[in-house]
């Protein structure tokens, strides 16, 4: 029995019926040739054979004198856990998507381990789908995706089979940007002059930088239909995008893989609202965790959070990728004068007043950002479960009262894979994020005078 | 918009993530002969197309200072409400069972109208279900069993498609029972002294009747693992059995069908519990509504509750018929003695103890009761939604915290079609009971002597 850690009890008290707390991913797999009629169910019956559960995978929640604690879970019921469901015929992509908004939907039991895996048979074109979920306070999004990239195998073969329950638990390397955040101000919550001398004198020099022309900080971002209160309905919607095209997109304007996928969002946020007779006059901002190396370092904690402009009210799709690159690298120069302390302080300050609002539970006075792009660096080989190729895999991540849309990123081979889960209620058709994000490539492809190649 | 009235509100208060308050029901259809391949999918397009939402399926809940209101959904949205699912290959009616009971733990979303239906495709045999969920709230479980009767028709054909949301508004003309006792226990519930004088005195009688030795009331119960506290998972079990088996049974005890649905629920509960090494030594206690009429009168309200003693203790089938059917009995002499209104009364005054713990959340010092069966005169027609012949409709109802298992009745042609919900954590393998019942029945033919059917 182990005590649950300070971060974890929030993600637990921040649970509301409209406002579950979870993770999750979708991961999407090809049924092999001559792979009998069954192939699925055997495949859950494997899964679920594998009954030796590592931890976390064990642990529930259990509470003593209100205080609670990670306990193992003698009652482990593995038909609970693991799920076998279907798509109706003929199993479009369309029907996935609408039963995994179901399923993220609904919360997790906390009277068992928190986290559910659900195979999904009859996928068109001969696939199936794999839905996890995992509760915030068990596991973060990264390490989410960390989980469903680390029991899958490089080598098909059924003898690599591995479920997620099965795998040792890893060292914690890698901070959690926001979680680090929200730690910080736990103590400022309670009382603000107990802030570090210095984080306070960051926030200074912080404060002063708003004269910066290229600043962009938080309590800047406009009032937007992003920021409504959420229903407890919601639309998850994902698409891959060729990366490829993305990095010739990027070399073109000088910019970066990043800044051009803060400039797709733009655009099809920029769109989308236009639809909706909702843009703001001010541009939208994005809160976004960034690495500060140039490629991804397993032990590296240099993980910071940007506030990034992301140009909406501009109409010109270069000079509002311009503008998106100059907001960006105003927080790389800055960062990278930093250390990693001086950085994880800044990251606390900045994000004091969201975390207030969002462990308060009050409406933001002024709003912190509109929207959350995380963008995790994922596999660049193809990965199998047993001898059956994964063809994708999307983040599903978590939307607040006022945060109705959360864009989740991952790579994966040449593909970019973006998960977008919103309130269903307060963002309608926001499927269509998809197909503008889409033409956004295409038309910036059009302005570099790139070949068109979609 | 319309205020929510008083009942209503306690059972939206009552809801928690463990406890959701919404009942249901699981209907089971046969696909007609040379139907086309996207039969159900042409269903669901059809249903989904009947826009025209009567009240109360277009309303909300919308709070204003605190006080719930019915409003109309501006934003209805179609396919949120309706929604379209498959079983995984073969479709077996125990992936059909583990279906639902997920969809049944998940609360409703309270930012819209409080209902759901899922169509399932790909049962075996060349079926296809419905599961229906309605708040509490908005309907209770009778009513809920009467609108998933009145949308079908006794004639086939396309021509007759309804679905419920279409269906006009019906008058209330039956009370609900349990509901009434949690109506009048509510002024007793801040100011005891206020229940009516003819109440009281009539507790008073009630209190001496308990040297009656077939008296069977409130906090006779034994503790249980039956009244465990719940958790947020769900195990639902369904099946029909005979109707004409069971008259067999009834008429050679000299019986009622509800007697011999109640010994059929003791039989299988004792031997579920001595499984379970947890059978009480004191018989348990079952709640249950009850017609005071021979035949259904659709507006009769002679509906009272009876605490029935279930004689667990005691091994022997037919001993144990009689003496359930010694304290149904007593209850059904009482009752005849006594205007509808002073029935309510004595409902009320018996429904406080329990009652008063669901509304203040405590565990009841002693057990008022151990289980609620509740049986519901059905169709004796065969139905139809539209050329689809109904083959089964089962009852899906609320467990609490104290109250592990519901067992719910519906009976259809010459079936008695039995829901049992359970918690699935509080109540392993439930599902035995269905073959427990299914034994019980042969148990007392064997018994009357009457001749082996199944």
């Amino acid at each position: 029995m182990s005590i649950v850690d300070p971060i974890s009890q929030i993600f637990l008290r921040l649970e509301r019926r409209n406002q579950p707390m979870h993770v999750g991913g979708l991961q999407l797999f090809s049924i092999p040739d001559n792979a009998p009629a069954d192939y699925v169910h055997q495949l859950v019956d494997r899964a679920r054979a594998q009954n030796a559960i590592q931890p976390p995978f064990d642990k529930r929640l259990k509470y003593r004198l209100g205080q609670p604690f990670w306990r193992a879970d003698h009652d482990f019921d593995m038909e609970y856990h693991v799920r076998h469901l279907a798509l109706p015929e003929p199993g479009a992509i369309r029907d996935l998507l609408a039963l995994v908004s179901m399923l993220h939907a609904a919360l997790l039991d906390r009277a068992r381990p928190l986290w559910e895996v659900y195979v999904i048979e009859g996928v068109t074109d001969n696939r199936f789908a794999i839905y996890t979920k995992f509760h915030h306070s068990m596991m973060d999004g990264i390490s989410a995706m960390r989980v469903l990239r680390r029991f899958l195998s490089i080598d098909p073969g059924r003898e690599h089979f591995r479920v997620p329950w099965q795998l040792p638990p890893q060292a914690k390397t890698r901070p959690r940007p926001w979680s680090a955040g929200v730690a910080m101000l736990q103590s400022s919550y309670r009382q603000a002059a107990a802030l570090p001398a210095a984080a306070r004198s960051l926030y200074d020099a912080w404060y002063d930088a708003r004269h910066d022309p290229d600043f962009t900080g938080p309590a800047e971002a406009p009032a937007c239909i992003l920021n409504r209160p959420v229903s407890g309905s919601r639309r998850f919607a994902a698409q891959g995008y060729s990366m490829t095209r993305i990095r010739g997109v990027a070399d073109a304007f000088g910019a970066t893989v990043n800044d051009v996928v803060l400039a797709l969002c733009s655009s099809a946020l920029r769109r989308y609202l236009i639809d909706q007779d909702a843009l703001p006059r001010a541009p939208l901002i994005a809160m976004l965790p960034i690495s500060l190396h140039d490629t991804e370092d397993a032990t590296g904690n240099r993980v910071a959070l940007i506030y990034a402009n992301l140009a909406t009210d501009i109409a010109d799709p270069a000079e509002r990728l311009a503008a998106i690159k100059r907001s960006v690298d105003y927080w790389k120069r800055r960062y990278k004068r930093m250390s990693a302390e001086q950085i994880m302080a800044v990251v606390a300050t900045m994000t004091a007043p969201a975390g207030l609002n969002l462990l308060s539970g009050l409406a933001p006075s002024r709003q912190s950002f509109n929207v959350v792009i995380s963008n995790v660096p994922g596999p660049e080989n193809t990965l199998y479960f047993g001898d059956a190729e994964m063809l994708g895999m999307y983040p599903m991540s978590i939307v607040l009262d006022g945060q109705a849309l959360n864009i989740s990123l991952v790579s994966y081979r040449d593909m970019l894979e973006f998960g977008l889960m919103a309130c269903r209620r307060a963002l309608p058709s926001m499927q269509n994020l998809l197909k503008y994000l889409g033409d956004a490539l295409d038309e910036l492809e059009q302005t570099a005078g790139l070949p068109a190649t979609s």
